[in-house]
């Protein structure tokens, strides 16, 4: 783990593995503290480690952990409760750690692994949890793990089996990418692992084996050759896409493969239920052995809600369509309408150039900051 | 490692971990023996040391080690001499090991990994290494380890570098699976890397990556739809082969891949050369990236030299190709005529069910000691 900059000067109090962070500093600067302690899915807990030491003794907020998420909550008695949450966790590294700062036509960025997805939101969040001794709202902060994984290893998920009392409120909104604008709803996901089988036998005798591999070539050709619907939902579009993410077959350089594996990921409009999008693909795919492996729900857009409204004439702008399938879902599933609402474009994230444009950090605190402060709803 | 069945008396005086082989015994037997001595590519030593001790004090026999290779000859001052040869290891187990008898449809097999490719061929020629003190002609015997793995791994190839001039003969024999039937020259073998490149992004907004797997399908619609050649040379027809062995590509469930591979195998004529096969998989895949992995070249079936003439007249039957690739095509390349002949059926080499007809064992031993016993030449 590579050590947060700027420790305060009480650091040398804590213990000394503690990474301490400042939520004092800047959003953006407290979105390079927590994006220089690196946190790759399954090694979030010295973050959330620190979470809790930077948010134990401020007595606004009752503070709740399970493994590695936190909840933070105020109990203010107002008449609506706003939920706002964030994962912790990052996909994995690719030489883009420590981050540094960057200027490209102008535009000054933070360059790093999980800037954009989504230690910006989680940064604006921290910060704000701690100085809105007395917002509006009601409010819920959720900062949760594992969400780059498997679906079972969602922290949020995890979080709702274990206390779904937590997930009570009027609205949610979820801290992912979107370049500090309202998007609605999100795609459903779901991956299949599509497989072929042959005989194996000595590659010298080819004609005595059923090369597997060879029997894969249609289902790359249906892949390649797919053409992804959009659909509007609500009066938003969503683009959908079907793509190969893995493929796997061999035994050995003389050898006729028995068998090849195609992992096939499928983003769906909200308008198909995942029971749709599956019977979808074992229709493409007919006549082939298909495993469910993963599957998630998608979100319709959820914009009539009245906190919805108000919280979009707030921030301004326009609502689009989330294309990438994001926790928002979950609240929907739990009757909560739910929004994305974060710093930095989804286009960088897993990127290996991901970077924000910290204009849209400073944007994205504003924006929450003045619609939490608003007078007592 | 499975002990050898039937240790001779002698056991107790020798070190309690090295296994001894009892080459008096039958040559169904010791087939038997050296099978459940489980020696897959890379394990050969335990079986090369039992080698060596089974033949040292055997004054006909002048023993010469190289690694895990094992050569032992005479030098009778024939006029004329033999190198008779075979493999020690084998491919990876799958569950068939240790040995078992089994007889089908009447007839008697020894059933389990090595019995045909190619222990059944090294055991009679153990045996007639031990018991044939005076041959007709010079004989070199050579037992070599890494058959089944890269080339560059290859202890005949070793040998061929680390002693040149143990190579010198009239003709050569290499013990492979043949039904006991002489099989002339070998096909070349070829292994390619090919590879696909495209654009990482999150799969949740495809459309601005580009997937090096759907990329793949023309490679794999190529190999599904080639008609392997039939080649005629000297007189005997080769049998071609062109196919995948492997396909690796894929990132993570949510990241269009930026890479994938297809690992190809070409078996081709001996009327090609290795330069001429990868010039042909070039044109056939060309715009790719293609890199050569590994390459032998073939041999010619040899069967006008003198000694083979003989050889397949003393023997019997008709002479077929081989289509396997072996180390007769290094005796080719050092000038030496070589054919194939040893028990089992090749179809079953490297197979699940890996069997060999044990008359055929006996026949291998009673052609070779019949043929090397006659008077001196």
């Amino acid at each position: 783990m590579t050590p947060a900059p700027a420790a305060p000067a009480s650091a040398a109090a804590r213990p000394a593995q503690l990474t301490v962070l400042d939520l004092t500093a800047t959003s953006i600067d407290l979105t390079r503290q927590i994006c220089d302690m690196e946190s790759v899915s399954g090694n979030e807990t010295a973050l959330a480690d620190a979470i809790v030491a930077a948010l134990a003794g401020l007595d606004h907020l009752e503070i709740i952990r399970d493994g590695d998420t936190v909840v933070a909550r105020t109990n203010l008695g107002r008449a609506q409760r706003v939920v706002i949450a964030g994962h912790i966790d990052t996909v994995p590294l690719n030489d883009n750690l420590p981050t540094r700062y960057e200027t490209i036509d102008g535009t000054e960025y933070l360059w790093g692994r999980g800037t954009v997805d989504m230690k910006a939101g989680v940064a604006v969040q921290l910060k704000l949890a701690a100085e809105l001794t007395d917002p509006g709202v009601d409010v819920t902060w959720m900062w949760y793990d594992h969400e780059e994984v498997s679906d079972d290893l969602n922290g949020l998920g995890r979080l709702a089996r274990n206390r779904p009392d937590l997930f009570a409120g009027d609205f949610a909104i979820l801290g992912e990418p979107t370049r500090s604008q309202v998007e609605g709803g999100c795609n459903g996901n779901l991956r299949v692992e599509i497989r072929t089988f042959g005989l194996r036998s000595h590659s010298a005798r080819s004609w005595v084996g059923e090369n597997a591999i060879h029997k894969a070539a249609p289902i790359l050709n249906i892949l390649a050759g797919y053409e992804a619907r959009e659909v509007e939902v609500e009066g938003l579009v969503y683009r959908e896409g079907l793509n190969a993410v893995g493929i796997t077959g061999g035994v050995a350089g003389n050898i006729i493969p028995d068998e090849c594996m195609v992992h096939v990921n499928y983003r769906f409009a909200p308008s198909r239920s995942g029971d749709e999008a599956v019977a979808h693909l074992r229709e493409l795919f007919a006549g082939y052995d298909l495993t469910v492996v993963d599957r998630a729900e998608g979100a319709r857009p959820g914009l009539d809600a009245p906190l919805a409204r108000e919280f979009l004439a707030a921030v301004g702008g326009v609502a689009t369509p989330k294309y990438g399938w994001t926790d928002v879902a979950r609240f929907s599933a739990l009757g909560v309408p739910a929004v994305n609402y974060g710093p930095g474009d989804p286009l960088k994230a897993h990127a290996d150039d991901e970077r924000v444009a910290v204009a849209e950090i400073t944007a994205c605190e504003k924006g929450l900051r003045d619609w939490l402060s608003a007078s007592v709803r």
